[in-house]
This record gives C-alpha cells, structure tokens and sequence, in this order.
C-alpha cells in the first residue's frame, strides 16, 4: 500500500498459489465487499450467483463502474466495467459512495503481477479512496450516513461503491477536498511511520528522500519541515526542483545527471541520519555506507523493478541480484539501523495506523501538510494516469476521480495543446466543489489534467457498448 | 564498550595485524596517554624511552598501579603491575586519579582476544572509570583540578592515574559515590541509545530484557520505568528473580528452565516492540520472530561467543554460523527493524554520547536511576571479579576499587563463608565515603563484597616483590 512500493519480488511467481490459502492465513485482510468484475462478458455473467436472481429487482438494478485488472501486463490490462447488484453489510462494515481514489506504486506492480498483497485478476485494484457513507452495518457506531470519510484497503478501491470496516476509514476533515482526502491515506501514513516511528526523527537531523517529487517524497518532505532545522536531500529530475525546493527540499539532486552519493558527501561528508530508500538493489548498499553513525536506513519499496509497463524480467533479476542483505556484525560495528516498511504488510494494526492518521490530520489542520496533486484523471483514463505515474512525469499525487466523463470529451478526438484554454475551462467546471484546495497547486494541477486524457477514449466507448448489450443480456 | 558487548568475531583473528593501521584509521581514538606496562621486567625496563633518563627526579619517581593485560587467555592474564613517569597532557586532555573502574563483558571478550577495539598485549583495559581531575592541560575550559569525574574510553582505564580527552569526561553530580559513577557510563548510556534512539521506546510498548540483572539490563529496565505503562520481560536465572522484579522487570523468565519465546507468547501473543539482544547466534533469529510489526530488534553483542575462561573456539563457530542475516525484503514484509549498537564503535560521537549522558544525569538526580552495583574488588582482585561476571553470578555491576587493599587482607589465607562478619566490617569501614548511596542495595552490595577476594592473593603477593625487585633493578 506504500506509495512507492513493489511487490516483493520472491513471491512473485507464487502469487496464484498463495492466492488459495490466503483467506485462511489473513482472516483480518478483507477487501472491500464488492464482488470484483470478471475480466469478459462471460464471466460477468457467472459472476451473479444464481442467489442473484431471487434478488428484488431494486437490488438487482443498483450497478456501478468499476475498474478491473483483468490480466497481468500493460497499462490496458485495467478496464472500466459495470458491476450489479446491492452489496450487503456485515457488522461493522460501512458502504462508502467513492468521490476519488489515488494511485499508488503498488498499483503499478500489481499490474504486472509483482505485488503480492493483491489476488491474481480479475480484481479491482485501489488502496485508497475518498467518498460518502451512504450505508451503515451494524455494529457501527462511529459513522454515519452522510460522513465524508477517507478508505485504506489491501485493494478493491477503485469502483463507485465499496464495502469496507469502518475501522479502515477515516472522517474527512473541515475543508479537505475529496481529490486531497484520496490523496492523504497512504502516502502520509507511510512517511508518517517511517519518519517518526523507524526513524526517530528528531530536530538537526539530515535526510535523504528519494523520488523527492513523488507521492511519498513530498509527504515526507513536508513532514521532515515540522521538525526544527532537519536538512532534507531530495532527488528528482531537475525539471522538478524548483517545486520540490518550494516544498522543502534543502538539497535537490538530479539523479540522472550526478552521483547522488557524491552529491551528500560534499555537504555531509559524515553522512546522514535517516534514509528513506524506495528503491532497493544496489541503491540499498549506497545508502546504506551513507549512513552515520545511529543512523537509519528504511527501506519501502523495490521500485528499481518497475521498468517499461510490462514485466522487465532483467529488471527483476537485477534487482534481486543485487538486494540487499544485511549481516547483525556489521550493524554493531556500523552502530546502524535497518528498518523495511509496507503499509500494505501492517493491516493488522489498525491501532497503530489510525494513531498515525490522527497525528496527520492534526497537522493537516495546522496547514502543516497538505496533498499536492498531480493530476486528476476519470476512471477511462486510467491507462494514462498509470503511464504518467510509471514514467515518472507527475509531481505529488495522480488521483482518479468518479464523476462522470462529459459526453462531449467521450466524444471528441484527442485534444491535443491547441486546445489547452477550452480544456482548461471544462476541468475548472469541474472543480467548483474544490472550495478550499484553491491556489498555486490547483493552478498547477488544471495545467497537467489537459496533458492526459483521449486515446483510450474510443476504445472505452466501444467497452462501454458492449457492456450495455452484456447487461441486457444478464437482464433476460 | 557496551555493557554485555562482545568483539566481532570475524575480527577476532585479525586483531594484531589491524592494530598497526589503527592510529591513521581513527585518530579520535587515542587511548588515554599512559604508558601500557609491558609484560614482563626486561620489556618494562624498555618501555621507558632514553628521554626518561633525562627527566628530573620528581617525575620519575611517579608511579601508579595499573592492570595489564599480558596475553588473551584466563583470569590470570591480567596482572597488576607498577607502571612510572608522569604522563604529560596535550591540549584539551585532563589526568585523573582514579577512585574505581567498571567492567564490561567487553573487557571479558578483550582477555579471550575476541574483541577488535583494544589493542593486542600488553595494554590496560578498562572503559569506564571515575575518580578525580589531577592536572589540566591547555585549551581545556570546563575541567579544573579537584573535579569529581567519570570517563569513557576504547580502553586503558584501569590503572590509577589515566590521560584523556575532557570531552570524554563527565561531571559527577553532587552525592553520587564514585563505585555509582564508574558504573554508570558504559551500561546506561548503552541502555539509553539503544531504548530511546533506535528503539523509540513509547508508553503501552512491550520490551524482552536478556540478562536482565546484569549491568545493561538493570540500566535498561530502569529505563524502561520511566515511560508510562512499558511492559518488561526479562530473562536471568531464578535466584535473581526477586531483585530484578523489584527492579521494575513485569515477568522475570527463568532462561535456564524454560523456552523464553513461549513464556512471552502466552503473555503477548502478538510478540514484542523491542527487543535487546546481548547474545547474538541463534538468539538473535529467535528475537526476529517474536517481533510485532512495527517492532525493533537492537542486537549489541555476541555473549554466546563466551563460554569459558579461555576462548572456546566450538563457541565462537557455533556463534558464527548462526550469526543473523536479514534480507530487506523479509524486512518489508515484516515492518521490522532490526539495529546494532555497540558504544565501543561510537566514540568519534561524543556529542551524541553527552547528549545521551546529560538526560541520563537528569534521570539521576530525579531518582528515576540509580546503579546497582554488584561488588566491588581491589584491583589484586580482578581475576575474580571477572569470573563473577563471566560465570553470570553478578547482580548488577562489578566494581574494581583502586584503594589499596589493606596489609592484613592480603596476609590472610582466603576467608570463607564462616568470616563473613569480620569481611563485613572492613568492607563498611572501606564504604564509609559512599554517604549517600545507602539503602537496601548497598546491604546487598555488602553481602556479595564478602564472596570474592583471596585466591590470587599469594600469587599477587609474589608479583609485587618481584616488582619491587624490578624496580630497583630499573632505578640503577
């Protein structure tokens, strides 16, 4: 659930196997309730059990979109579909109407099947989202229908309507826009923990922040300024450091051009105090000899292997040829500290991570941290907002949004940047409910939705069609 | 320098070849400025350089005792010596007179070889002492004769006179026993660093002890107290129960008769936010496991390295072939961290080791710590007061005193359990300075005092005529 996480990679090959025993192993894992849609229209078909059909016809007629990894592979692999019938509530559990979701790592390695927190496809993959409760179980006496609540889940999130425990969500805050709230859950609690639980983050300490510009990078950076006098290296490409800079980032290094190594050592020759390494492979062994003494390498992610968008199995190789094993003589000797952390791995502590959420919204409240969103994509373009992600051109958070593509974008060709102002004004309808995210990022945020958008578009169109006749089907 | 601290072993064969490169590799390691005492007369009469001859009277006719270790092997390896020549000072080093020395399961590794910070033979050993500022040398601001002192150092402490950087010195506050001061650096700076650095100790946290009634682990659940609601398992035989439960330890496990593991289990079925490791082997991978997520393992030694007087070579393999190894990946999907500590390795860190030692004080002065030490013995003692240490018959710490040891004591043949009450009242006669130190610990103290001593007597005896003869001999 880490946003610049991957899928461990030993498991990789056993993720259909493990699939089978993991209800038993998990039992507190539940993904959101709603059934997954399968991959083709045969499928779906089998997919209402024949209980379906002694459903009253209010319950059978409730449908809603869903977005469905129906194989693993490329950023097509991810399709729109249409799932039916009402979700039932178990005690405890709360349905949610979903506004926005984000998109995270994981989600990237999860679609080339190098994430093993997710079941193999057909699934519905999202961890996090933001909605309105619109249904209460029983048992629940926190929430309530009408709540504006931020989700965490395993998976599952990415659809109109989810079920989940109530434990798993948290009340939107005075003022938090939807695309914020989606953006805020994984990306914070994961900087969050890492910084103040792992790292110990205390005041004069230096930092290195990798993928600086990225979800996680930039809630950390933010988090690293609300202690006294924390130095923070960051590196992003350059075209990203004049944000990142604006966002905290004492130090930018552009990775691609220089030795970041080299680059820490001409203002800490010492080394530094915290590492946050979502790479892995040979970058865990750097950072690791960059450490101070006391210092504290947390490692969350095995990004080094997400290259291309289909399975790069010399990426994987390399990366685990080259990860990273540490002997207990040497961090005596080194007096140093190896830390790994997954958010995806700790759902059994919800204690823990909602401790971490009410300090986050705390700070929140304070105007100490605030998501910065990329970009904001309908569920068609999820192909796209993958890409952007996945090639590394956003900055802060990419977030998909429910609301209703507009017809005349379904139907016009790619825009293309001629029509940037007439896209500019439609995305700015949009936003009127954004009350409060206002300013600079916002401005920031229209420029790059009209970057996105079309190709898949027809493609979609044809999807939805097609779907129309397989619910007609169903309905006969 | 760590309390129950053992040298690495991969280094342990290594140690005299490295020896030659370590004064260029760690210049801040300077060990204090007096001369080791070579092992034998004709090396002794060597040590004196040509310039000697030229000093003036007064300062040849310096002497003071110090222990020398002559060669890695049993208790008898480190032998009392005489050792001459006033020490000069470099800028900011201070001399001190010292009143008592602590030992550290370094110090045990060291005799055995098994410990790659100090030198090889003949050198003095020795971590921690305290005693009293003689002589002050330039640049130094914060130290003036007459100061009451402790002091930290690689090694060479235990001898009466020591030269060494005042910033490895510390303040002894008013009322605090110099046995109190020479027990306090090494295991409650240890303790500190490890809880409250690495290990983010937080209240309703749970912790395992090893060897809880030793010198770290008495310090480290003290510690542990002053954090709201901390649940402390500690491991130590069953005879040293009841002091360690008073001490503050929740459930004291009797390691000798029962699988440690299960008796947390049943307690906390989940396993632990911490654990200190002080054993190293296969101990260490049973620590890992019995972690929460989330949880911190903080390994700072290799004890089980140590079996027997001599080096017990099936040990040190059996240590080595077990010895841990983690994998990023296990760690990610684990949560865990896994840190080493050893204060022997940190001694470029001063400013982090005063930081560490300034809250300790403040915990002293607020009674929140206190040493416990054990017994304390003449420095013609230490073979004994390491084998107390080593065979784990120790509650607490065990001090060597530099105050000579009274003409009838070591007359006497060894005195036995039937002469305790005699041995009482010298020792209370000896402990008549410690004013404040009082109370139920001191009674205990007291009572283990009468245990040791004898044994090595004659044989120290002898050494000191055969010294005195070489003396002479060196005098001509």
């Amino acid at each position: 659930m880490s946003g610049e996480d991957a899928a461990p990679a030993e498991q990789q090959n056993a993720v259909e196997q493990k699939q089978e025993t993991k209800p038993a192993e998990e039992p507190k894992a539940e993904p959101p309730k709603t059934e997954p849609a399968p991959a083709s229209g045969a499928a779906e078909a089998a997919a209402s059990p024949a209980a379906a059909t002694e459903k009253v016809p209010e319950e059978e007629a409730f449908t809603y979109r869903a977005l469905v990894l129906t194989g693993y592979g490329g950023y097509d692999k991810v399709k729109l579909q249409v799932k039916k019938g009402k979700p039932t509530l178990k005690a405890g559990e709360i349905q949610v109407r979903v506004k926005a979701c984000g998109l995270n790592f994981a989600d990237l390695m999860a679609r080339q099947g190098l994430y093993d927190r997710m079941p193999s496809p057909p699934v519905t993959p999202g961890m996090e989202c933001s909605g309105v409760v619109e249904a209460v179980g029983e048992e629940v006496t926190d929430r309530k229908v009408g709540d504006k609540v931020m989700v965490l889940s395993r998976f599952g999130l990415w659809q109109e309507v989810v079920v989940v425990p109530a434990s798993h969500t948290f009340l939107i805050p005075e003022g938090m826009s939807f695309e914020d709230a989606a953006a805020l859950p994984v990306n914070y609690i994961t900087a969050y923990m890492m910084l103040f639980d792992f790292g110990n983050l205390r005041p004069n300490q230096s930092i290195l922040v990798h993928a600086a510009a990225g979800g996680v990078g930039i809630a950390a950076t933010q988090l690293c300024k609300t202690v006294k006098d924390v130095t923070v290296f960051g590196t992003a490409s350059a075209s990203k450091h004049e944000t990142i800079s604006q966002g905290g980032v004492t130090h930018p290094i552009d990775y691609r051009t220089k030795d970041y190594v080299e680059e820490v050592r001409k203002i800490s020759p010492k080394g530094l105090d915290i590492i946050l390494d979502p790479l892995g492979g040979s970058d865990t062994h750097k950072a690791y000899n960059l450490l101070k003494p006391m210092g504290k390498l947390i490692t969350y992610g095995t990004a080094n292997m997400l290259a291309g968008q289909k399975k790069n199995l010399l990426a994987v190789a390399k990366n685990w040829y080259h990860q990273f094993s540490i002997h207990t003589l040497s961090l005596i000797q080194g007096n140093k500290s190896v830390c790994g952390f997954h958010l995806g791995y700790l759902e059994g502590e919800m204690e823990l991570i909602t401790q971490a959420m009410d300090s986050i919204l705390d700070l929140y409240k304070q105007g100490k941290v605030k998501p910065h969103i990329d970009s904001t994509w309908h569920l068609e373009q999820v192909g796209d907002a993958m890409r952007k992600m996945q090639e590394r051109n956003n900055i802060g958070k990419v977030i998909l949004t429910t609301e209703p593509m507009p017809e005349e974008e379904k139907k016009e060709e790619p825009k293309k940047e001629d029509k940037k102002e007439e896209k500019k004004k439609d995305d700015k309808k949009k936003d009127d409910k954004k009350k409060d995210d206002g300013k600079k990022e916002e401005k920031k945020d229209d420029k790059k939705k009209e970057e996105p958008k079309k190709e898949e578009k027809k493609e979609e169109e044809k999807k939805e069609e097609a779907k129309k006749e397989e619910a007609k089907k169903e309905e006969k």
